[in-house]
């Protein structure tokens, strides 16, 4: 069927991941008369920007799915559990990004750029990795194609709407309320977002140590790599900023590599942006990257000692594109050999509002 | 001569760490009298909140510098060359600030809780380290200590203060017109401060790709530890808070260590505090640090793969006490015996402003 006939579905669509699904589908030109927006019964009805147009909430039903050709679950685990393998065997192509089956050695967990050959022909319900683990894995491909990577040191500078909508407003409402002398209390974090840096709020595991976050990207890595045993030590972090995750990372190198031949590297790269222009201190940033498709890439280093080779990395990408939507509509296209991604955001910078 | 007849200068009085100096002096009870805050002629009778009492700033000359018994210099590194080593010359106990220095073999670089043996009996110039190099070696001291340590990995989130008082102007300004859908060119720093992180503004070096204030923790670290040879891979970022340095580090051991003796050497060590409560999620924060003596360490994991041990922690230390002014009293009591950073600020929560 052409592609401007199928339906798709965008679950939990008044969510950040789902109305970043719609405008990616309206910049991609994808008719208004084909896309599928459902939520929650609390939210059924309410009206979402579609380009120039708006669409209608409808509640998620699996009458509903059933009607579509294909769906993106931008909802929660619990929502992706109740309906995703049954819109799934209906017939339905579904890209879950919750966590709900990223661990299920069944359905296959991708990024297009890595391990797109992940996606069998049979696939009918694919998992989106976490944000953080996109985004890093998009970043660290070229190389790891190129040189093999050993070992993996990533500290993370996530944004507040990773926590959704409400992230950004608590953002918004403690800062000013900083600015004035008054400090309101936090309901979607642990701790203030108001001129902070905390770590990241999901839970620890107290045999390792590490976060949940973190657990994601040791997990999520180690199984789109199909390395079980790669070491890898993330610190998960949230920082005062919109949208778009930065992330320092360190790896190991299996075998050298010169720094112009890294910078090639990561300028030919698929999905990859290199910013990094000493002269005139043009490196990524948060405000650079946000509403942007490609990873931002910056701050290319080399350290050689014992014989091990480290490079280094800043890296910016936009959890919300990339690290959610982009991906999964990238993975859909996969599938059906369609464009529903294509990008004609690249190349110019858009605002930091989602 | 009794510590309260000490006549001790503080150069750059009106700046950050000027300001830090004043306010630790008279945490720690010693006599206004007996204070003498100096700036530029620009500066110069500038009122200054001294505990109950306000002091007048005047000219830095070096007469004024000769009436003195010690001076912290809290200026620029041209002014420190220009007035420091002659202040020294007369007797006056001259502890400084900037880079000036840093790297002088003649001029001792001390941490005192790391180490104060390289005060010798005759030093009258000692340079205090910079304020990301402080935070980290104190909280890595304890560990290198037990342990050993071969190669450390430094992720910074670094405060806007660093850059001064103007950069936590610079901050509220443009986050208070981001908030209203406006903005404010950047004068301080090289990009927007508001909701966004940016690497460190300092010159890179072309060769090796790390910029100054990353170079300064490598080489600063290997001249403290007296550790030519070690393998430190930094990197310096900001975030959009208005005082307090937070670090994520891992540094890879020489000797295994199990998580309940690293816990407890951290909870013992001198100059940090364990904040890490898996239970409540409580974990080291600036808005928790600043203010504070202590640099706060939490986050602590350990990982092990073929055959190296690595452990990981988060790190937040106020740069304008320890990273700073506390250090450069402490680094002064070490030489005279006397308790001018007596420390009665370290268990009580303190405002962020600075």
């Amino acid at each position: 069927m052409p592609e401007s006939q199928l339906r798709i579905a965008i679950v939990g669509a008044t969510g950040a991941v789902g109305r970043e699904a719609l405008s990616l589908l309206a910049e991609a030109g994808h008719p208004a008369s084909h896309v599928v927006p459902l939520a929650s019964s609390r939210s059924a009805g309410a009206p979402l920007p579609y380009g120039a147009c708006t669409l209608r909430t409808s509640e998620l039903t699996s009458e509903a799915l059933a009607s579509c050709d294909a769906a993106i679950f931008a909802a929660d685990a619990e929502t992706a559990r109740r309906f995703a393998p049954q819109a799934a065997e209906y017939g339905c192509l579904v890209i879950d990004n919750s966590s709900a089956f990223r661990a299920d050695p069944a359905v296959p967990l991708v990024i297009p750029e890595v391990n797109a050959d992940a996606l069998g022909s049979r696939s009918r319900l694919v998992a989106n990795p976490n944000c953080s683990t996109t985004i890093l894995l998009t970043a660290l491909e070229p190389i790891r194609r190129a040189c093999g990577i050993t070992r993996i040191m990533v500290s993370t500078y996530q944004a507040v709407s990773g926590a959704g909508l409400a992230g950004i407003d608590e953002l918004r409402e403690q800062t000013r309320a900083a600015l004035e002398g008054r400090s309101v209390p936090s309901k979607v974090f642990p701790e203030s977002c108001a001129f902070n840096v905390f770590t990241h709020e999901s839970p620890i595991d107290l045999e390792t140590g590490f976060n949940l976050e973190e657990r994601k990207l040791i997990n999520e890595t180690r199984r789109i790599w199909n390395t079980p045993d790669l070491e890898i030590i993330p610190t998960c972090v949230r920082v005062p900023v919109e949208r778009v995750h930065s992330q320092s990372v360190s790896a190991e190198l299996r075998s050298s590599i010169d720094a112009s031949s890294l910078r090639s590297l990561l300028a030919r790269a698929p999905g990859l942006e290199l910013i990094d222009d000493p002269a005139t201190g043009t490196f990524p940033t948060p405000l650079r990257a946000a509403g942007r498709n490609p990873i931002a890439v910056g701050r290319p280093r080399i350290s050689v000692a014992d014989q091990r080779i480290t490079i280094s990395l800043w890296i910016c990408g936009d959890q919300l594109r990339k690290g959610a939507a982009l991906n999964a509509l990238q993975i859909l296209d996969h599938m059906l050999g369609t464009t529903l991604a294509f990008d004609r955001g690249a190349h110019h910078a858009s605002p930091v509002e989602s």
